[in-house]
């Protein structure tokens, strides 16, 4: 029974209440949607349909409320789960504190309207922009009300979920005075910035130059004479261009220059520079800053004022340079300190552990909405039985969305391990142990590289698995891929850092028989074995024997990396011969990244800290990751002799096998990600699975449908159906 | 020497004119960069550097034409080129005439301020589809002022570049009039459409119905009382969704609906239905008609008004449904026509053809803007030369660039036989000859998919290609992808249609030795040849042999299609088992797709038709795509036993000695295409590979940058600098 069926009786009112009654008395979805319409007719409706609609749609959006929260439309889905969703959250959230302080700090943000996501992809820039700072400062505002940790401020952050400036101060702009500050330079700038009596930013970037920061030709030289440095922007290639929060709100930039003493240039330093006016907040003499336009996307990273900046002859003290791993003392001598420059390796491990957290979380999403909508969506027969498909039934969409939604759970698990790397590295670092660094750091810049260029692609593919509907912004997927794919170029270009990879790899190879080969390169040291040994897999289900799968991945890329290594061992060992097989080396790379995912969730799941209850279906997750992973690069198992074609058709067969045990899980298995629908932004991810009705009711939020007749009618449209384009009304 | 450098001498001037003097004396790009500044201060740019520069250079802006026009970065890569441009720009329009057309035609639009893509990525919806439906407006009204041909009112629209209302009045709503209308009510209704006295709109999918037709849930029942049909809404899922020009500016929509006489439901049929006044453009009585919302991207597909469209028991006249296929008559009798319904066959050959030769179209102004931002930017070094190298040099850019150029001229030479598939096409239903349709299906189906498909990951490739820049909406790029993506969605789903393609392949296996396949499917009566003989390439260069390449593509595709067929033929030929196989149906339908992009345009350059100059460049870029697509696929081809690792070394490093001869034509390469300034709408992508300065001259026309503080730094951001967050001012 549906009260507000009796309150309006209009068209849309009717269907509505029509499909609350009807949704009560089944379980799961699309039963109702060809029940015939009871409605009598309701006379406002049938004299002006649009403008009736309209008001009665906002006298009723009590009723709408009401019939909204009645319906699941995925309980069905839901019954079939083998597992205890609540107890999955709790582990992917990293344990019981952590999932409850997430819980608490996504109600805050979704209680408060001035957090609301709702106009976002409808907003000018300008507009926008306002209403990011607003946000920003309300944060911060709410985050010293409630005096909530620093944990918990970077959860709140996390779910207002937009670009800011204040990601660039707290993330960059404070953690490099941190690194690279003095003790006196830490007290005096991290005071201020603390209580964000200043913004920075991080000003590295510049027009004609981003990857190689060596490359940088913004200048700063000592003028022994007023005991002040000069920034100056000799070239239009050396405009900062870029840096987040720089182009509008910051106060402070901390600027990497060219330190020049008496006419020597010796390289790249960080300065702390004044760009705007604590007073009026207009840029200082000098200095030529602004934002450097619009991006890709709608919302995305349109909210933050990314900038440029020039400076023409601007004068700083010199206590601005960051001191702590190099000086230049008053009479203008230049001294590096004899500090282990690898003591900043640490700040880049957890940077890069953030970033593939923050990988699992983004694809989580859109494979949330992704499997939800697949759910609802129905979608020609089978011609066996009565009715339209579910869309998720299909094998095509299958083969598609659970590989992506296994990677989630595979980057989540790599992301719980380099959590603990970090603290290996500190408690290393502490003991002036740097071993493992060559190591670390080719680990996770290939992690970083895999785990962004797969989630952004992931989106992407999540939002193609939506069909027409994945393109319109309600189903929040654009917005996502939007503000995502700038992961795969910041911290590292992807390809660059690959490259990295690759030269680990072959320093590695080099050296084997001398030095053993540790942590995540250690299978190299059985390169000679693995090189010659191939694959046993005869019959389909061996395929989900976790050492059957390890060691594949093992093989191909160790045959991989030895393979191009005699490449280059053959030529002439220069710099060309390096370029020249690049793709191969990339391709090297990617293997070993895919691998160190594969062994890493494989070592995850063998420690004890899972829940039995759960264990399975993570052992199902990274079965579908590591095979699905083998089916895609069949080509390179292929290449290298390891595989034989026969069993590539038995991983895909075996892959079907572990889809359909998917299946009855996969929406509680992106139940589990625990993602809300405030935070999610998506009518075809909603948790309820109500997707029709909301997309239909958002469309009514459309500016262009502010009136009846559109604006531009007149001048624009009317010319044409009256023939009279040259007529006085025309402005055509 | 520069007059811009005398009367005005602020930074920003200076270091444009110091740019411009010294391009002139220097050829190729990126030299000047370093250059030092010889400004001798210029005081209003010291006292209030932002607004000072703002002013000064609006002030300066025809000294800023000046130096733009005179440089070319690229004028070293264009003195490499070993063809004559002109002769293939004339070859890829498709002659003299067409060339002709096209250039007049864009500058007819590049020309007038009403049809500037300036602004497009900074307003807001209303303001966007204000000015895109004006455009339209004057697009017609330049077509009936200029006299314009219908192949020159088809260019104009063309190069106004932005989907809108008109596209579906044009494209959809006529041709169906004219495929499905009596001859009667062609004459009634094309009179009014072809004068633009009414517009028309396509409404087919609903909010709960896209590719599957049969499943549409709008009724129209016909009432002999009074000799109308009901058109009805029965459901929130018959919603129409989706229909371009719906939303706010169509008079009338073709509207497809399931036709019910006297309690019998005939299935879909097409009726013509008055949604708006043709007074006052108010939607008419129980019709309910919106725009869906905000789309993804900036611009992009907003400038069209995707709608939505219920009716509450709408009447219209009986003849109104459209009668050329089946009749109702007066007293209710319906009645299907003997007209062979392949005759609508003519009108999706020519639709897809449209479209593969749009695909060219798009890829090849993202590859335009990647190639020549790639020789201009200049990233790292090479050990052994001085300077940065142009990111163009890199194997690894070239391994993504330089494919995707050569499947832009694939895609051009497979439109150019599609466009002959479809004069033969038309011959034959003349003559009621049906025997090629099911081949012709097929393989324009599968067309469609792989050039949509490749072209939209193609674009956003050539983004990634771009770095950092290739975000900002300057580069023209985002738009680009957000406008394109759709048509992997529309005119047939692409994962739908290469399962049409399957089916086709295996009934075409099955009846071999019964049935001698045709055209594109031919080479399947070989299947057993195919199968059993091996690649016998032992040396790279055998791989740019035309018959090498050719017969490796229908080896892997016989092979694909066969296995395939095996697996069903074991099975128990049900639909399930059908579904079932569905990844390895679709791969087998890409393999054979592929093979005809190959064949067609290998047999493309046997024709003698082509220019001997430019026929070597034409033979790179096919032997480029047919090699790289090896390479790509290189798990199918040795999955089926075909080719060994060994071999697909060969073709990799066969590709790089391509890529070698493709370096010094790429810039050219891209020339040829044909794509001015104002049709790219790029900063990246200039002719005169003028990119920095474009990028910071175009920051400027940034909203945010309108005022030197920001809207909103007294509100939100002062009162967090200030530590006054509880203050009067804080609006927090």
């Amino acid at each position: 029974m549906c009260y507000g069926f009796v309150a309006c009786s209009c068209l849309h009112k009717a269907t509505l209440a029509l499909r609350c009654q009807e949704t009560r008395s089944t379980s799961g979805g699309g039963e109702e949607r060809r029940g015939e319409e009871r409605t009598s007719g309701c006379t406002h409706a049938r004299t002006h349909a649009f403008g009736a609609l309209w008001s009665c749609h906002l006298r009723c959006q009590s009723f709408f409320q009401f019939a909204v929260m009645a319906v699941d439309h995925l309980s069905g889905e839901r019954a079939t789960a083998q597992f205890d969703v609540e107890v999955m959250k709790v582990y992917l959230a990293g344990g019981q504190r952590e999932h409850e302080i997430a819980t608490r700090m996504a109600q805050l943000v979704a209680s408060d309207p001035i957090f609301s996501k709702e106009d976002r992809v409808r907003l000018a820039r300008k507009d926008l922009y306002k209403a990011s700072i607003r946000k920003a400062g309300h944060a911060w505002k709410t985050i010293l009300e409630k005096g909530l940790s620093e944990e918990e401020s970077m959860k709140l952050r996390h779910f207002v979920d937009e670009p800011t400036f204040t990601d660039l101060h707290w993330g960059m702009f404070i953690p490099a005075i941190k690194g690279q500050g003095t003790e006196e330079q830490q007290h005096k700038w991290l005071s201020l910035a603390y209580k964000m009596s200043i913004i920075g930013c991080y000003a590295q970037t510049e027009l004609g130059h981003g990857s190689n920061v060596q490359g940088l030709e913004t200048t700063a030289t000592f003028d022994p004479a007023t005991d002040e440095f000069v920034m100056h922007s000799p070239t239009l290639t050396s405009t900062k261009w870029w840096p987040g929060g720089l182009g509008k709100a910051s106060t402070h930039a901390l600027v990497y220059a060219r330190l020049i003493t008496d006419n020597k240039d010796h390289g790249i330093h960080a300065f702390i520079v004044q760009i705007r006016s604590l007073e009026d907040h207009v840029p200082l003499p000098n200095v030529t800053v602004g934002d450097i336009g619009v991006k890709f996307g709608n919302g995305g990273y349109n909210t933050m004022d990314n900038g440029f900046l020039r400076f023409d002859h601007v004068r700083i003290p010199r206590e601005n340079m960051l001191m702590r791993l190099a000086t230049v003392t008053k009479d203008g001598k230049y001294e590096r300190s004899d500090k282990p420059r690898q003591l900043g390796y640490g700040a880049m491990v957890f940077v890069r552990q953030g970033i593939v957290i923050d990988a699992s979380n983004y694809l989580s999403r859109a494979v949330t909405i992704a499997v939800r909508y697949s759910a609802v969506r129905r979608q020609f027969g089978n011609k066996d039985e009565p009715g339209e498909l579910q869309v998720i039934e299909y094998r095509t969409q299958q083969s598609k969305l659970f590989p992506l939604l296994a990677t989630a759970y595979a980057y989540r698990a790599v992301g719980f391990w380099m959590k603990w790397l970090y603290a290996d590295v500190m408690e290393r670092l502490k003991n002036n142990d740097f071993s493992t660094l060559p190591e670390v750091h080719a680990c996770t810049a290939g992690l970083k590289s895999i785990a962004t260029s797969v989630t952004a692609d992931g989106i992407e593919e999540c939002r193609k698995l939506c069909g027409g509907h994945g393109y319109l912004c309600a189903s929040g997927l654009p917005e996502l891929y939007a503000v995502y794919v700038p992961a795969c170029t910041y911290e590292g270009d992807n390809t660059i850092l690959l490259l990295q990879v690759a030269r680990f790899l072959l320093k590695t190879l080099s050296q084997i028989g001398k030095v053993k080969p540790v942590g995540t390169a250690a299978y190299l040291g059985n390169v000679k074995q693995l090189s010659t040994q191939n694959c046993k897999v005869s019959q389909g289900h061996e395929w989900s024997n976790p050492s059957i799968l390890l060691e594949a991945f093992e093989a191909r890329s160790a045959r991989q990396a030895a393979a191009v290594a005699l490449r280059l061992a053959r030529g002439s060992g220069s710099e060309a011969d390096f370029q020249e097989n690049t793709p191969e080396l990339v391709e090297s790379a990617r293997a070993h990244c895919q691998l160190i995912v594969v062994s890493k969730f494989i070592e995850h799941l063998q420690t004890e800290t899972i829940p039995e209850g759960i264990k399975e279906q993570l052992m199902l997750m990274c079965n579908t990751y590591a095979l699905s992973q083998i089916v895609e690069n069949a080509g390179d198992f292929l290449a290298t002799g390891y595989l034989t074609g026969k069993q590539i058709a038995l991983a895909k067969d075996e892959l079907k096998h572990l889809f359909d045990k998917i299946r009855p899980n996969a929406v509680a298995l992106v139940d589990a990600f625990d993602h809300t629908d405030d935070y999610l932004g998506s009518a075809l991810g909603r948790y309820d699975g109500d997707v029709y009705t909301h997309l239909y009711k958002g469309a009514f939020k459309e500016s262009l449908n502010d009136t009846v007749v559109v604006d531009g009618y007149e001048e624009y449209l009317k010319p044409l159906l009256t023939q009279n384009l040259w007529g006085p009304q025309s402005k055509l």
